[in-house]
């Protein structure tokens, strides 16, 4: 599990506005035809939640939004939309704080973050939200296949969100739904070069390589799609290949 | 604030074993001239915080402490050194959580991580444990000062760590000292493409990038440094270039 000397990030120009019932791979599989090398095996291919939800459809207009009086008077104390808070309220299954104009949820899928991770922004027309994936490993590995079906390139697939953080200021990209790879580098039971047994390191990669592929997509370019190159991502372990594998279950977690 | 479309990270063969009193800077900017190019303006020095604390000299001999109740009862339900719980809890300003054989603590820092960050892995020397640097924010200013007046070069560094977070399985390296950068990229106030405000934009990219640097590091390689190169980050704020500011403030923060 020697990590590679050199990795390269390459954001993909040109990705169109998405469209429910679009044919993203293709969009990226063009992308990276002209990004020079196109794909190859062994890349990761990272990608912002937004244009998945969008080519799946996961996109809500809020004038058919009744908000019910929580969201209303929730979204009055935080010059929010009630109807947007409406439907982050839907999609969450656990409310985490909801206090100081500030909504934090536990999503259907387990990932704990603000709004339930709905989101007006990157997307076109008016009053219109995006969710997250219904089923983000699912997308992913959707997403995986048709990429190798399109140039017979075996890549891993990342999809990502924007979170926050408890304790530290700023977001940062992080997984939501991964395919072709296992999301952790695990290193407990192996010794460092001094002999001492490593027993706590086991690295969310998948988060990682969201996290970098983040300084090359930017939140102001339409540019929701990175290559990662060089880094030799251990294959998916049988029955794991999960970024819902990146959720701490309940029992594990100190912070609940 | 446009993004580059391409990043390339390095990471740097042949730092030695790093002692108390030892020229850091003058291991890394040799270390980057056998790797290439040498160091450029531009350039982003990514640090493990470890082979900082070698150079001053923050390590301790175990046999030196005498461990309190405290630390000898916890340490007997978690299979540790009371030792070195002795010496994660002097480190500490806060318990954060103390149980189920995990110490959790806010630094003096301010850093919220496992065991105040005193850790005896990569350490040579049987019974001696890194503590994080005193000053994370002054140790990179100063070696982003040592390699400016080696090589000229205008480089911007960060001093990492590997820390756990709250609801997300595994480890992520984060930036616990920056010099030289605006440790954000700040969209606040600025529109998406459809013209739709950003208003929770503000991306930790220290963060991001010592995620992003740790891919080409690992943990069993020795390879304590990488080289980012091609993203151009912005200037630190003036009086505001500190990795402490990823540090939130308590009463900003819902999760205390």
């Amino acid at each position: 599990m020697s990590p590679p000397r050199g990795v390269s990030i390459v954001g993909l120009d040109g990705i169109p506005e998405v469209h429910p019932g679009d044919d993203l791979g293709a969009f990226i599989a063009e992308a990276a035809d002209r990004s020079g090398t196109g794909l190859l095996d062994g890349d990761i291919v990272v990608v912002t939640h937004k244009v998945v939800s969008k080519a799946e459809g996961r996109l809500v207009d809020l004038s058919t939004i009744e908000p019910s009086p929580l969201a209303i008077h929730f979204a009055a104390s935080a010059a929010k939309d009630p109807r947007q808070v409406e439907i982050a309220l839907r999609e969450a299954r656990r409310i985490v704080r909801m206090s100081r104009g500030i909504l934090i949820t536990e999503t259907k899928h387990g990932f704990v973050c603000a709004n339930t991770g709905v989101d007006a922004s990157n997307v076109p027309g008016e009053g219109i939200v995006c969710l997250l994936p219904e089923d983000p490993d699912g997308s992913a590995a959707v997403l995986r296949d048709r990429l190798r079906d399109l140039r017979g390139a075996d890549v891993a697939v990342i999809i990502t969100d924007s979170f926050g953080r408890p304790w530290r200021n700023g977001i940062v990209n992080v997984a939501v739904g991964v395919a072709g790879m296992d999301p952790f580098a695990d290193y407990r039971g192996q010794s460092d070069p001094h002999g001492y047994p490593l027993v706590a390191s086991r690295m969310a990669i998948a988060d990682e390589l969201s996290s970098a592929a983040e300084l090359v997509m930017g939140k102001l370019d339409a540019r929701p799609v990175a290559l990662v190159r060089g880094y030799a991502a251990q294959p998916p372990v049988a029955g794991a290949e999960r970024g819902g594998d990146l959720v701490m279950d309940a029992e594990r977690d100190l912070f609940r």
